[in-house]
């Protein structure tokens, strides 16, 4: 697949994933929704990315939803440039079916499939990041901002509401209160109020951005085996939401059995103790324990 | 209905809430709770209602239970001014049923029913605010405080518990260890700890702190589509607690996809191109889409 | 029971535990996670503990698990000195048995234990506190730091992964973005960090450390009802991690209902109005309410 919205970059075990429609600020289309994933999906297979960076081309990072078709920009109906427009999810009686796949939102396929990641994410916020340019952030670890980075939940302001999951995201990485201000007055505001409100974890004169992105994606893929971060990523987010601490216990005990007697181990431990660095032989791509996926994939469909 | 323990004032969209038993330092009672219950049904039913604030007439928020009772104020067997007093859970066999109606705890009805509110609600916290003073609070959905306020979650002090579903809201605002420990040593604490807990958003000087909770609540009522608020105001605190961002996919593709095809979400965009105030159509009473409520209200009853 | 690798003292309702191999730096064992749970059996039975602190003999809180058995450190099948060394999870067709308690992490055990603890915990850490040495504490309820304490989430350097429920635990302690950085990079970082990122509470001098974590037990200790205090500590926990509000109401109703007829209450509320120090008569051993436990031990087990 070679892209048209997206630059798909891999160096030194970092890919860089650049939103690139710099003229149109990177707004946010169906191709590029499909890009997203196919990158993400190409991403985990190949061991050679150890941690992933998502970033803007020129000025913004994305400035949301293209709005070039007006007024019908949110309408699907009347959209003749969805991906899946040959579908309708009017049902004879003329009633909606909501489980029909062409109501879903595009913005939430691509978060839904960055949860499903198997490597560290990083957003380095260039620019303006409003609407699903800052949702689909939401589902990835941590987001460094540029000084001239500015933040949206616009969507009361359009008639519509958050969507790309940040309903479930959001809270949990800034708080149930501070996401609702911001949803609530869909008001724009900069990177020092992100961070405040954390959800930027850091803030940087713009062209200390990337390289302070990539520092972090290098202290990942220097030190640590690739596999134990990949089980990583899952379990924070997937175990986290679970009511009680029981169900981390399953799966924390099967990991650290079945990691514990791997040849990472033994390399992790030897390494530290002889005062040297590390170099894990096991490969998420054919080393993931038996036990993974744990979860009923089922169950969220 | 007319109200003897509260305030009922609706000014340019904003309805304020004032709690008016300054004599007793608007210590909660039985006829309070039923007051703010019909206070909360009203506003959602009226369209003229943008934003909720609520406050404290004279020089407290809410002191907490009325404790004119004396031993026997949380004793519900004991009490003759209970709502439901004629009731009783304890069944021929002696035993308690803890299903019963009169079982069910005062401050956690009002914080359900602020719960399920489809306006955003402001805490302006005036003054002292203790035990049910403050875990009503926990339901709305931003505090902000005087520099008189002061906040105690004293219930340890008083041989009860937390109530008023704060084991649930608390956590939620402030973290796991920052609500144990207020909630451990009921100590009375000052708007500054308030704010360093993130319990509350904002300190003001006390004559600065309603208008600044209705800046915020303007910023929200002229700006935003009221049917895009009451759906966020359930997505996140409903979504945001379920186990998995599936289900706020299923929600927000189904709202995105009704919302989009709006008369608001044409408004919405088209007044941001053309760069002018928006006027949205759509109405809560009226307007919101089919699917709505998406939960089971069966399940949580 | 006499521990071999802590220690056990109670002064004035507080239990002090010390992690108690200073020439091991501490270092985690399994002698020492049994030990861990008889002590915390031993508190919740014993009605002069009213709080209890954590700490480190010597220069270190924990450095994590004991390495000396060095590659086969984690190799459970290769150790001679687990518990239950005789039981093996593997099946006759060679398969591993995930249920198998021989499975089971030792951390976990410690923390799912302290989970269900019905006094206060607060670590007073005093020194570097790594893997398991820090992942222990973060089912305890309140962290305080020397300024000599460093703090890692060293697994994925290991080749491992998280352990203890951890993953669990720490996005609710510290949200979910900074849990992630944390144990992606695994990284040693000191108390300032731990502070700025909400893992501690506080950071002291190394001589006022100790003192700090007593005088918060001793708010505690001095102003509470013990039977209010268990409680709070069980509501809080669980119910947070519910799916909706409805299941705090259904148990702090209760709550409200059988404490507020009890002596505790009747006291808690003389001693205010008397402006004078209470004295609780209930106890943790007697009068815990018939409710209590209301959750299902099967569900989780």
């Amino acid at each position: 697949m070679s892209y048209q919205t997206i630059k798909y970059e891999v160096s030194e075990g970092i890919l860089t994933i650049t939103l690139n429609r710099p003229d149109k600020l990177n707004a946010f289309t169906g191709e590029m929704m499909s890009e997203l994933i196919d990158a993400f999906d190409k991403a985990d297979a190949d061991d050679n990315v150890r941690a992933i960076i998502v970033t803007g081309e020129g000025r913004a990072f994305c400035a949301g939803a293209d709005l070039s078709a007006g007024a019908k920009t949110f309408d699907y109906a009347e959209r003749d440039d969805r991906p899946d427009k040959a579908a309708s999810p009017i049902m004879p009686n003329g009633e909606i079916d909501w489980s029909h796949p062409s109501v879903r939102d595009g913005g939430g396929r691509v978060t839904l499939r960055i949860y499903e990641c198997l490597k560290p994410v990083i957003a380095a916020v260039n620019g303006p990041a409003v609407g699903i340019g800052v949702t689909m952030q939401l589902a990835m670890d941590v987001r460094l901002a540029s000084e001239n980075a500015k933040f949206g939940f616009v969507f009361a302001r359009r008639g519509i509401v958050p969507e790309a999951c940040s309903s479930w995201f959001l809270p949990r990485i800034v708080g149930i209160s501070q996401a609702l201000e911001w949803t609530y007055t869909g008001r724009v505001f900069d990177a020092q109020e992100a961070q405040e409100g954390r959800l930027v974890k850091k803030v940087y004169k713009a062209d200390e951005l990337l390289p302070a992105a990539r520092a972090l994606a290098r202290e990942i893929a220097d030190n640590t085996a690739p596999v134990s971060v990949a089980l990583t990523r899952q379990m924070l987010w997937r175990l986290s939401a679970q009511d009680h601490p029981m169900e981390a216990h399953k799966i924390d005990s099967r990991a650290i059995y079945a990691r514990g007697a791997s040849a990472d181990a033994k390399e992790g431990v030897m390494s530290f103790l002889e005062k040297r660095p590390a170099t894990y032989p096991n490969k998420v791509s054919t080393d993931m324990p038996s036990f993974f996926p744990w979860w009923d994939e089922k169950k969220y469909s």
